[in-house]
């Protein structure tokens, strides 16, 4: 994919037999189930936290307003897959993110989600803190030049 | 919802603890599997089999796509998620949905989703049975005239 | 099975394709969160609350110590999976509960848990209010004779 | 644990928010499929192959007839999920497991499931493959002395 950054983060995932539907491939509905754990992923990775931390120590939710995904080949347990993520865009309360998912070198799903920042103890909108803002600038595709 | 079709089937979800996360509401990686069964439920509905029979007794397989969901409102165990589900466009060899999620009233997600039709056994992208056309049409928004 | 009360509440699973494994029957993981969602699904026929609203609105939960499970036939798609749910025993501090899982007749699980009673904002073990002791009461297998 | 071979394959797992119910912990339906997983992984480590190439690629299938977990503490995203896991006795047709799920070098949960071999496309038990008796053998406790 052309548009992925030098610097998105590879998230491994592990796709086992219950993954798997009597089709034998990952269930569809388990998908945005590994797109969003590679999302989780990506704040552990860049932040420390992930979403059970950033609500329960810094009451900061990111609830998802929005989620697309479009499916390109079957996944399943012949070889790991790789969740490869990164946020496309930074807006003044909200934040997308990228998730495309190969295997084998192939890839299987592309997605593209938006969640809003709030107040986790509110459920209200808010701006994230600047700490976040600065954290996330450098992994944007238009940090790139 | 103004598109929404009088005949659209009414498929109930009794939503528990088990489906919430930290933030009390359904996580959010729950609800598209609630629109996948929701989805089911409309075949079990009208054509009287879901995915499991249609693969297994009609060779018939209908792997998705492609998947967009808007959240609007949590979904929580308060009410009964009653999801909306209709056939929104038969193609060639495709079909989409559209699954609205309700809860007290009020629209928590709504769902656009688009699968093709395949001989299962093949993989192979195939055109649905007669049958299935026929079945389908009297349900699709333009039906309504 | 003849320790089933006749008062034993019957919980209705759809059993879906997504629910299945490569051996289309579904998963064993998928197993236990069914008999979870009987024994949830007892409290509210009888409570008239979920542990969702136990935990939230009453300050009571009742956290899992112990599951046993035995399968005996393969859980599929082709029946509706009828969970019968009682309450088996009563302790000080604790419940037990027993889940035969059914379809079409046929004993497929039967499930065996002990949770203990806490105040739930303190995670510490406590005695459970008389009303829900005398709401119990009649369904214990030794309230038939 | 005393009885916990040395040999005992340590599997991880990376708890999230999505794992977690409103209390804050892992889901306890979560928790068998965590278990099922360190099995799978054991698998994949010692045969090579998990669940999903047994059954597809030698036919070869091991459905359980039991599980039982024993819950000691409360499983958080705040620590990787340490699942040890090791074979507790081969029997003619028959396979045990044991998994221990520990957190920060605290014992969460303790398994014992108990599966049988079969011939998968037949559903009919089997006395496993030799190549797989003699696997198995070194990481039975019974191997240390």
């Amino acid at each position: 994919m052309t548009d992925r950054p030098a610097n998105a983060h590879a998230h491994e995932i592990r796709v086992t037999w219950g993954d798997c539907d009597p089709a034998r491939i990952a269930y569809t509905a388990r998908l945005p189930w590994f797109a969003l754990d590679a999302i989780n992923a990506w704040w552990e990775e860049h932040l420390g936290d992930g979403w059970f931390q950033m609500e329960i120590d810094r009451n900061l939710g990111t609830p998802f307003v929005r989620l697309e995904m479009g499916f390109r080949a079957p996944v399943t347990p012949r070889h790991r897959l790789i969740c490869h993520v990164w946020p496309s865009r930074l807006g003044e309360t909200s934040i997308s993110f990228r998730v495309d998912g190969e295997q084998d070198g192939k890839l299987c799903f592309s997605t593209h989600t938006t969640s809003v920042f709030i107040t986790a103890d509110k459920f209200a909108k808010q701006k994230p803190p600047q700490e976040i803002r600065d954290l996330i600038a450098p992994y944007l595709p238009t940090a790139a030049g």
